[in-house]
């Protein structure tokens, strides 16, 4: 009988030396690409402040191109976004004195007050890389100097080639994609870490997706042979793993006689879970057949993430839309990607406590966990560089 | 004439060297019996959390018995409590993945979702001794080495002898038990000192019990010999001290002729206060001759106590027991419960501020203070330990 | 090309080695006059609480006179405004012991529940001067030793002497007064550089007052020759500096071409501001001819201000004054001191967050803010003492 707080050392104490790198990852993973707002929540002239990784970005959008920029004002630091003011197509203007900068480069390039300022041209601020792909505004967040940027699919999931089904990918030219985002108080990892966990079925079990459609969710997945993950390594492209739930390496279990419980639900039903840096979920044929649901967990500071929820299907006529457009709405947006993922959400938060005093260290890691290690080892070797704290860099009066 | 902030060297200087380890007990004294709650707060089948000395504690109630474990599962780290889940009467369930503890002894049964998992068996939460009496359920929270638990009456107060109307022992059987608890927000000692201090008498000679009663309260009681302060030191059991105000060893006053000050209120009143370790007030014949006024406060942490009132009266027959449960609802509950002691709890949270920026380096005790004085040096000296803070033992993300 | 963060040298680099005092003012300037209260907010027999420079002062009227003592029984450390106790003509009392304390001297006079005490007339708070002119009580916070307090005029405008329409001075015999106050979410400085920055004036270009009388209000005033700021020493008097816009030193934007950007407005507008130490405003001839508006940021501790907005005109009849009194009711209060102010104090409090966080070294000053670094030298020049942090003083538990 070992007391609490030891921990498996097979799984565990050895392993942890192997994902420093995410261990030290509290602000997340830099020289990426994150989604920051839905293309409709930017109209034309529109400016918006969102917080990625703990930078403040502006974002505005002029003749239909979206920019981004440091959300600071170099004058005398306020958030240009508390007051949008857009004076021109060409720049953005801080609403306080007037400091107008370009939206391309930066630059400063006049001051509403004072025309013939030494500083004009000599400042600027930073800008930040952006693509708005499939009705998302993605940006490249990270160090300046990391350039080009990768191409946004390297940070996507990888097209499905195993399934004669495949779901869509998400940038696929028939893609029908709609979602929501909303805060997550927690740690960007505890949060990933829930989304792929073959264990955590329990918290599903009594939804009401699972009620309402008597599907069989199971207790849980077991890996039972070293094919129960897969590492994916795309050259030049996306680096996770995949829980393969559609091999013999994993068993599920619809009972636990121990205590006496039975999974309820008559109906079959296949989902697969993959993960990917710098740290978003593809499942796969959910919420129904054909679908997949994309979530990405924006590191917003250490200690709250942006919880994206997407659903990508395929649509290849009007009615087809008209159809998904009425799923999303009454169906999965309500059941799926609320009620259900509402569970999820509650998980990650609960566990922010305990991991923001030292969980890391006191955790004890069971079977199916080896899916989160795999994952921690994939995110410490692939990333593309540490998110450095904010507070380090800063004078504390 | 001394500057404010010099204290007088008679009392507090002098006296504080000899209560060092009641200075250090900010999180309160360990191996003690401390209220959790009230049994009719526990249904079977309930699992209700509680923190006390920044120990979080899962309660549950399984054929009638109450366990009690450490409310944070081994795995990941969540409070099981946020989610009661009990699926067998011998066990507590962790809602997130199914880890499943004995009540009796806190070891790993099963894991939901993992079955034959190696960490079965291995890994155990802390379990603590429960004691259901009176009514209320009690847990020993300290150490897990220091066994076994001393007898729940060593930490109740102590049965009086000396009053041939004595009131009853909240243990006897014809106790007549009720009563409320609340969190106060300041820390415990502050509490306790509150509780017996004999010059307090100023915020409460103006409350409804001591208008609508037209008691005489006095405007505060001042110890004149030795006599006074009567120490509690019995063996084995209970540990404390008196105010005597049953003897000629206090001197009343009605009236402060310097400020032309006059207390209100015709009928003479006696009561007589006592408090004992681990941080319990007795008070006798209030808020009615008869009855006593049992208070604990309960460190939650360094900040907070939950304040328990319990009325204790004697009922030998249904009549009685009616009577009683009309005055308790009527009178004892919303005058002297909520209405005088809310300028008790009022008082203790006015101080905070000022002890925890170093208050009790600049305090200036007086004359009624030496029953605050002798009350630092019994529990500095009759503590089973002084509770460690809970940060010192994690880890800072 | 500068990268982001440089500052120009010319302007602030070398200039802030000039203004260290200033830099290490967090907690504002001690050993000065601030406004505590208007009279009307304290009755006769009440006691109020303030906060000024972290410190906690009671101020109570007594036969009509205002004193003012520490707010901390020197017992147990209560705020004694938190239940006003008046018991004599000449005390204070604490509500929870009845600690009592003569108002002219802070020594304890009695104790109500300890009438013989050792300690009466050996302990003593802290009390401060007071002066109450123009509807205002001023309270002298800052080292008991520092004797004897200046007069108030010291610490107000000066007189106007270079205008034929002068305004009135607020300690003129027919000077009107009336204003507001409110608690201001930022550090006092950045208070007092917003009030007298010429640059700022795009965030009240569309304000109600400015599109009610349709006012030129300008783009900006930049200064042109040395001339354009002047610095007021006055011999035993206020210290100050003073935006010349009444000359030829100033040059007025209406247009700034880059951007295409025309200020509205067609009624040429005259007014003026100063800047005095401990930091206070005057604005000469707003919010309409002949009108002064005084402002006052009083710091309540190194986050926050007390805004004090005051208006003086001069009434020579009653028929003056209820002309005033109209004026100020459905004019100046909703159009000036709010709708107006309100976005100054946006602007003030905009700034915090990265002032908190070493924007005094990283802020990027421009042209138009020689008069920001003008009034930081001066104030780091004649302040009569920087306030000490409360926090240096006490031990954190």
């Amino acid at each position: 009988m070992e007391a609490k707080g030891n921990i498996s050392p097979n799984l565990t104490a050895g392993s942890a030396r192997q994902y420093q790198p995410y261990l030290e990852a509290e602000w997340g993973f830099k020289n990426s690409w994150y989604p920051a707002l839905f293309s409709s929540e930017l109209e034309e002239n529109q400016i918006k402040g969102v917080t990625i990784l703990g930078r403040e970005i502006a974002l505005r959008r002029a003749r239909g191109q979206v920019y981004a920029l440091d959300d600071r004002c170099a004058h005398r630091g306020v958030r240009m976004s508390l007051r949008p003011t857009c004076l021109t197509d060409e720049t953005i203007t801080c609403w306080y004195h007037g400091f107008t900068y370009n939206l391309r480069d930066g630059i400063l390039r006049t001051i509403v007050a004072s025309p013939d300022d030494p500083l004009i041209g000599k400042i600027r601020l930073r800008t930040y890389p952006v693509a708005e792909r499939a009705g998302i505004i993605f940006v490249f967040v990270g160090d300046e100097e990391y350039q080009p940027a990768p191409p946004l699919e390297a940070d996507l999931p990888i097209r499905i080639s195993d399934d004669k089904n495949a779901v869509a990918h998400i940038l696929d030219e028939q893609a029908y994609v709609r979602g929501i985002h909303r805060r997550g108080n927690s740690n960007w990892r505890l949060a990933v870490e829930n989304g792929f966990d073959p264990g955590h079925l329990l918290i599903h079990w009594d939804n009401q997706i699972i009620a309402a459609t008597d599907r069989n969710l199971g207790l849980g997945a077991l890996p039972v042979t070293e094919d129960a993950i897969k590492i994916i390594d795309e050259p030049g492209g996306p680096k996770g793993m995949m829980n393969m739930y559609n091999t013999r390496a994993y068993k599920f279990f619809g009972e636990n006689r121990e205590i006496g419980l039975k999974a309820r639900g008559k109906k079959p039903y296949y989902a697969r879970t993959s993960v990917f840096l710098p740290g978003l979920l593809l499942v796969e044929h959910w919420p129904a057949p054909g679908w997949a649901q994309y979530e990405w967990y924006v590191p917003i500071d250490n200690r709250h993430h942006e919880y994206w929820e997407v659903l990508v299907g395929r649509c290849t006529s009007p009615q087809e839309r008209q159809e998904a457009e009425y799923l999303y709405e009454h169906f999965f947006e309500p059941l799926a990607l609320k009620d259900f993922n509402d569970n999820d959400l509650f998980a990650r938060e609960a566990m922010q406590s305990f991991y923001e005093q030292g969980g890391w260290e006191r955790e004890n890691l069971c079977a199916f966990d080896d899916a989160t290690i795999v994952w921690r080892k994939i995110a410490s070797r692939f990333n593309r560089g540490i998110q450095e704290s904010p507070h380090r860099r800063t004078i504390h009066s």
